[in-house]
């Protein structure tokens, strides 16, 4: 029943929203139709921080860009959909590699400063002659009109159904500073971190250790909250880029400053981590799970990550059917520490809510209040520990005949 | 590639089959139609032993069935279907320890050598009156004749499609021994132990330390080793009686007859886990997952089941579709140490397989082999580690869309 009350203002076009950042989206036929390879670029030099999949099996482009991350600066991302460039033995990484040199020789840029993603089937060659068509290609149509922004972000679709964008700013001591970001992900979407792809931009000035601290809190209470199937993919990343031309004095950890970018780093986070939840292959309605008074904040992070990752309540949604039973029984199995027989269940939105359980034990409610709730495209599922002080909300979705169609016939 | 071989005789009557067994199951109208009530007994005394599930909400028949089996003697199980009688508070005890005395009063034995186990819908209050009169039936039916038997299998099933029961004998140094089974759970299927009951009845004579430890060891191999949806229920055991009347030499720890009932057992059980499995909710088909060669037993298992309940693998799976990158996925995520570069994953089953990954890398493959295997009721995924000498095998079903239809409305 909380609400989010932020304070950003929201502006148009991801991530070359923020100062000096290009972008381009093109179709280089890794896909049948629709575009499948995108580049985003600094004009200047910029630093680099991400966080990756915990998949032992590591794609090869995801190596590459820890390996070149490591250097701290970054400023070109090249990204392509259709083919995850995964379990490709060698020939895989000197795939991604070449998809490095080709970008940097291009941009003029040294290698070490090229994020390179890929997404998509495993375990298949990338075809390396339509993806360097395709770079240069998106090179050469580099830009920071809207459309570029919007090209981008489609090109890094795969089911995903939408793209994913946000833009925002907001000011640090009197100077304004813009964040955006694009994202995809819709199946395999579990932390840590899923099919997961986030790619934000900022201009603001900060140091690269403040810079990395701030992605992977951010990411921890976004991307590392929601889960589609519980499948952790083998490509997961979400990298920021950060060059510095908004002018802002250099953010340093633990600086008032820094406290509101990560705050508005957070909230942008978030945003994309629930449009991605929403967009949970076949989901027909977000689901969120707000788990409050655990005695420790991993404690509610599990609690709430594993009824939203039950497929019974995830059934149970879309059937929209009140089976409180189950959400108890997935708080029993999350490995949280708290007492049965405290737990107090709701399901409601941010304008009615319908209390099922007190003291672990369920109580008399209206069926079809809990049905008139469950028919909204949003269900929030509120669960009280009553056991200690921390919180933590988690993202899913539900689980329909449309997510046995999608993932029935993927690769063929 | 490797097949059971076994050497033990089947024989009818499940849980009736063992010597001093008898068993009625009823209908008493906690379910619409079917039988929902069922009591085993044993004719002498006897000893009783069981493994429970692992989450944190426990239903009060449960822990009702903990406490009387730590006294080490049992002699009858009372069960219902319909409803789990879990977060039913204080009443839920109650009634609970109100089926366990009025079991011992009608069979005139002490109160805790009852077993009182549930199943069905959470968090609903039990129909007492219902209950009372289908105890006091089904004890007045109670018989060792086959019908029995069938009737007490029937009445403990939920959405299972087919009832679960198996019965086999092994000489014991010369004396012939019995071991009888049945099984019920097609949802909420996952270790440990997922709405999962099984109820074994022995006539071998055993030190009860020893069919503690036979019953644990077993459960690790079969029943914690089937997954159908994740989802690890509040009322899950699996218990077993001895009554000794076979009359073979007291079992001991570590003696050699102890260990050929232990494989009689493990045998067993395994064969009522894939029964489960084969029934998952929706399932097509049977999935077995084998892993070799892994550092340590804990990896091989992890690595199995994070195979078998893989939402991504199950969908494919029901597709047909070959795609090994998501079992290496899975694997990857599964949290078992190995190394990525030395996986081999090959598809089959008994009479031919497909190899499609080598050093973690995709090998050409016959797609019309792999989808010719598919196709079978029984899949086996094969997965060598190549990393250590540890073995294990999961079991699982695909995921249909008759999963999410039986699902989206359990309770209404």
């Amino acid at each position: 029943m909380e609400k989010n009350i932020h304070q950003y203002k929201q502006v148009p076009g991801g991530v070359i929203a923020p100062k000096g950042f290009k972008a381009a989206g093109v179709h280089c036929g890794i896909k049948r139709k629709r575009l499948d390879l995108a580049v985003i670029y600094s004009t200047t030099t910029a630093i680099g921080a991400g966080v990756f999949t915990v998949n032992k099996i590591k794609a090869a482009p995801l190596l590459v860009t820890m390996d070149n991350l490591s250097h701290q600066k970054a400023r070109a991302i090249v990204v392509n959909a259709g083919n995850a460039n995964s379990c490709t033995g060698e020939q895989g990484f000197k795939d991604a590699k070449e998809m490095v040199s080709l970008t940097a020789s291009m941009l003029e840029i040294p290698e070490n400063e090229v994020i390179v993603s890929s997404t998509g089937v495993i375990g298949v060659k990338m075809p390396m002659a339509k993806v360097r068509a395709g770079v240069k290609d998106a090179i050469s149509q580099l830009s920071d009109t809207q459309e570029s922004g919007d090209n981008a972000k489609q090109a890094i679709m795969t089911t995903d159904t939408f793209p994913k964008e946000l833009a925002i700013t907001l000011e640090l001591s009197g100077t304004p500073v813009t964040l955006g970001a694009i994202a995809k992900g819709s199946g395999m979407i579990h932390p840590n971190m899923a099919t997961m792809l986030g790619f934000i931009t900022t201009d603001v000035a900060i140091e690269h250790a403040a810079l990395q601290l701030a992605i992977k809190e951010a990411n921890s209470q976004s991307f590392n909250m929601i889960t589609v199937d519980g499948d952790t993919s083998t490509n997961d990343m979400a990298v920021i880029i950060a060059n510095g031309l908004a002018g802002n004095e250099m953010l340093k950890l633990g600086s008032d400053d820094f406290k509101k970018f990560q705050a508005a780093l957070n909230y942008l986070t978030v945003e994309l981590a629930k449009l991605i939840a929403t967009d949970g292959e076949g989901a027909t309605k977000l689901l969120e799970v707000q788990v409050k008074n655990a005695k420790t904040l991993e404690d509610a992070r599990k609690a709430a990550l594993s009824v939203a990752k039950s497929s019974l309540v995830k059934t149970a949604i879309f059937g929209e059917d009140a089976n409180w039973g189950r959400i108890l029984c997935a708080v029993g199995y999350s490995g949280a520490e708290f007492s049965p027989d405290k737990v107090e269940i709701s399901i409601g939105n941010s304008i009615e809510s319908e209390l099922m359980a007190i003291d672990g034990t369920g109580v008399e409610f209206s069926e079809e209040k809990a049905k008139k709730i469950l028919e909204n495209k949003l269900v929030t599922i509120y669960i009280d520990l009553k056991d200690g002080v921390a919180n933590a909300t988690a993202w899913g979705c539900d689980l329909s005949y449309d997510y046995v169609k999608i993932n029935g016939s993927y690769r063929t």
